[in-house]
């Protein structure tokens, strides 16, 4: 069972999102245990202060270095692990992506620091913490989402976690392209209507429709996507056939 | 007043988030008002079912148009507005960031569409749907936890809403660099100290040295950022230092 702490200033932010959906199910499946710390009862001052002002000057306040060590060290003994992930959500950090979210699944312990406006004293960085991870390019007003876009991402690559449906939609991720446009019921909707070919029961036709057209969403919208793929020659054909449209 | 509509199945994942820190304060300065829509309600069918098996096959269910087109035409009736964006959170989309989320701060109504596990049909995506974005390149189980962040990124910006002290923070993320270091008390942590030039009160050094930092993180973490950015000859001369410590 994978164990999971966070530790937050806002436990309450939590509780919706680990209490849905698929990271319910995980915990219910005992595939992870949640612990969700409000770091401040670690503080050893009297008014349980975890903050203060910058060194230097300046507008913003700064995490203690204090509370987290505790906290964590805490944490650290409570789970007998001794080399868990410690994970800070910060601007500063490396892109959160998928291979990431791979690699931190096989892990059996990590533990999120989350900062809310303040910025952390860079001691933690140096000596608590193992990864900095930013989920993407836009400021946030803590890192709980980013904890919880990371948990999720995580935690859905569990063993058992999803069925087989879902895996095989990760495995379609996997491929590196977007995925093709999807139609259900009703075939026409107040005059809208599904593509011929998705109503032909000709597989194949449907095959070769879905797979062109997943190639032609990733060449408008993601082209960047297309530079890590060895594409097959009726892609490359498929794919000049996009570029003389374009002209 | 910025008016935000989620159409979810999971509306119970956004009381925690919506109802914390700044997107709380957000509400009760009346700088916005969340509406969140189980849109499950709006499905004209006898068991309410919102999903529907694909046409062509495959594994996966699809959300049908019907309860979505239904949704959002109620939403902009209620909300008596002609045009609001309306932004469909899929892996498809484009890469949100700070930039979009400044475009969005000028919105007078937002409506985000959350779907779970499940594929849209195409036809929403075609005639309702105003923006795609993706918060970034990981597989989420839903929409819900990229609209948090969307509109986290976004209410955050919205006027009076933060204060002077973190406006300031803004603005120094908006200059393109990584943040430089912080400290805060005790100058001696249990052996670590804080660097000697922040406890020395000469602020031309102080100035020097977070300038410096700040292009040495960037430079180290994220040198793509480097090249949206105009240098001093001053940072033109510490980055030929940088790399020559590379060496």
């Amino acid at each position: 069972m994978m164990k999971i702490d966070v530790l937050t200033l806002f436990p309450e932010m939590f509780e919706g999102v680990l209490g849905s959906s698929i990271l319910k199910k995980a915990a219910e499946q005992k595939a992870v245990d949640y612990h969700i710390v409000n770091f401040r009862e670690f503080a050893d001052n009297k008014h349980k202060t975890v903050d203060d002002y910058p060194y230097g000057g300046g507008a913003g306040m700064v995490l203690k270095p204090q509370p987290i060590f505790d906290a964590v060290a805490h944490l650290k003994e409570e789970a007998q692990s001794t080399k868990p992930r410690v994970i800070l959500l910060c601007p500063q950090g490396k892109t959160h992506n998928q291979k990431i979210a791979e690699d931190l699944a096989k892990e059996e312990h990590l533990v999120f620091i989350c900062g809310h406006y303040e910025g952390y004293d860079e001691r933690i960085r140096e000596h608590v913490v193992t990864d900095e991870l930013s989920i993407g390019d836009y400021v946030l007003t803590g890192g709980e989402l980013g904890a919880m876009v990371v948990i999720d991402s995580v935690v859905r690559l569990l063993p058992e976690v999803l069925g087989n449906e879902e895996s095989h939609q990760r495995d379609s991720f996997s491929t590196g392209f977007l995925e093709h446009p999807h139609y259900t019921r009703p075939a026409d909707f107040r005059g809208m209507k599904v593509p011929d070919v998705l109503t032909s029961g000709n597989h194949r036709l449907i095959d070769e429709w879905r797979g062109k057209e997943s190639l032609k969403r990733t060449y408008e919208r993601r082209p960047d996507l297309l530079e890590n793929i060895e594409l097959t020659n009726e892609q490359k054909k498929w794919l000049r056939e996009f570029e003389n449209q374009k002209k």
